[in-house]
């Protein structure tokens, strides 16, 4: 837990139990617009968490794809001419439809062109904004850092996520880091789960971001879909750390892992609580 | 196997055993126009099949390098603008040399760019197309369904798929389903092999596609790649389907059952049967 | 060891552990533009190893991002038009900057587009050059190969590697085979580790250039480098293959086995040694 704040109340970890029941029930189709170097990986974790995943990010179907998609993914990692297009043509068609969808401002900040389209995207209303705490940062206009690594701690950028939400309309922004912060208008849940093995392995975080898509579309607010799919993620990676042997295992368990959770389990090793300032 | 039918004849299966063991002896160059969510894993297969694949999809070498090649696989996942022009490259240069190809065609019907892409494929004669019931059916003009999720069994598309081989001269179409079926020109085979761990796998049948374009190098005709690919591919499936702790283990042993996959097993173990109209 | 030829000195084995340690001390950032096939694996290779990923090949972003990297890797497996400018923004960077690259000329001699580009980029100034013996010999002008395999063996590339290296100011240049030539100013050195399922992986040799790169930002020059990545790398795969039942499981433990690999063993294991011609 950051310092010089203290958690309190718990999250409901019965609504974690519902809704991935919800969600393997009406396995949402979701709509990954997402870097080259983890389409592979993406799909094969929402298919492993019971989704379907479709990774359509050409200009002329990313639009109408996204009016039927129950879940939208937005990730800035390697955004060619082609793919920025198809992101604002998929971003225009979710503000349309209210579909919901999940910006991912890889390394914003510190590369000239996807941060001028995460500001452009970030007009279109994203339901969900996930990265790095130097990410969100840079998003509200801060200093980015190098990359994907984060440089500075969860709890630094919760100025920057607040902002994002109270200026900007973003339903709920989740901070990746040791601990996660997931910002909304209510307050902020902190996600103490997950293994370092999750920055070992290349989408790691991307993942997350289409996971939470998948949770969006079963959730009752953006909130709630964030700390679901935050939690589902790093428990599924806490079982795989155990049994690996390395990054390379520890992805591939990942998968079994995700496809094995239970609802059940989601509950009882759920450890999500409010974040409220500690009193002095 | 589809209701109202039954199986007769046995497809004789020595041939797949000499078809395998041609494939390894012959290494076919496998070109792969495909979509970037399953370059990896489809690269990964041939080379654990015993082919050598090469993924060149770009304007200026898709056509040179299909003169070459042994087998083409286009498979319409993600066709950007520069592989949209490449496949058409690719699909002229196999006309012309007679080099055998494989259309996969994607989530057609539900998304506009690429079923005008696909019916500008097929005037060019592929040797095998390859794909679940609904792009079957949508390749043929009628209603698609959403993303590669299909919404009908592989006996509502024999239809389909005998007008592709009688009225546009495709050699063979291969409809994957919980048991695939193989059309051509003298009739209809069943291949009951599989697992339902393929369809959460992403590029479990994208792969296929591949596998088969392998075989279109050493075999007799478009069907008997069809068949030879399908029960090979899933034959391995199975075999890592017993290993298995999930879906993340089970394609790592795919690709390692289907390397050490043996010409015997693959004739002792395969079921293929032809369909006819059972009797009433 | 090719024939004709002897081995003499070994190459100082300390060097290696102290580049490893300095490596995962540093955690260099390392600009990847590479094949649409392999970017998952190579961004997992070099997390394993200890070194930071960044994809960044867009035009725009490519050429910032190189002056900020410790390293860059330019590989040419499927170079988009969109990819081919970056490569030239991010090369012509590196030589203003200083910034170490490797470039990896994948199939050129086969295909126009990427023969075209390799020697344009050759005129910027690698590192090093790492490919197999047929790219190696097609970059200085020599006939190709077909696509990635080689048909020839890595002592044919000599004189086309010793071109490169006094004529065009190439670093170093490693030429992959079952035992490596690692081609600099000073001599050659032979690096007779590995294993054939290297082959059989997707990115088996192209992960390893990233991996060059990662060690090019420690190292004290060139070919230091390239033996230092070529025997960590090799290794690895060495302790990854006697565990495996296959090429699926064995990538996986390459992974694992790059995580875990300690200097002390890296040093220990080394089989390095300079090539000298055979005294008659």
């Amino acid at each position: 837990m950051p310092q010089g704040y203290a958690s309190s109340s718990s999250f409901p970890s019965d609504r974690l139990s519902v809704l991935l029941a919800d969600l393997r029930a009406g396995r949402p189709l979701v709509q990954c617009l997402t870097n080259s170097v983890v389409t592979n990986f993406t799909a094969n974790a929402l298919l492993a968490l019971g989704a379907a995943p479709a990774m359509t990010d050409i200009v002329g179907e990313a639009g109408p794809f996204a009016q039927i998609a129950d879940g939208v993914l937005i990730n800035l990692g390697t955004p060619t001419p082609e793919q920025r297009a198809a992101m604002i043509e998929a971003a225009t068609a979710c503000k349309a439809t209210g579909t919901p969808w999940i910006l991912d401002p890889v390394a914003v900040g510190a590369l000239p062109i996807r941060t001028a389209l995460a500001a452009e995207l970030l007009e279109l209303g994203p339901t969900v904004v996930r990265g790095n705490a130097s990410e969100v940062i840079a998003l509200c206009g801060g200093a980015g850092g190098r990359g994907t690594d984060s440089t500075v701690q969860p709890e630094d950028a919760l100025d920057a996520a607040r902002t994002l939400v109270i200026r900007h309309g973003v339903g709920a922004v989740a901070i990746s880091g040791e601990t996660d912060l997931i910002v909304g208008p209510d307050g902020v849940w902190t996600v103490p789960h997950g293994h370092p093995y999750l920055t070992l392995v290349t989408g790691g975080g991307c993942a997350l971001g289409a996971v939470i898509a998948a949770f969006a579309a079963v959730a009752q607010d953006a909130q709630e879909a964030a700390v679901a799919g935050s939690v589902a993620w790093e428990v599924a990676a806490e079982l795989a750390a155990a049994e690996a042997a390395g990054p390379g295992s520890f992805a591939v368990g990942l998968l079994d892992r995700l496809h094995g959770l239970s609802p059940q389990l989601l509950r009882d090793r759920s450890a999500v609580t409010s974040l409220e300032v500690a009193q002095a």
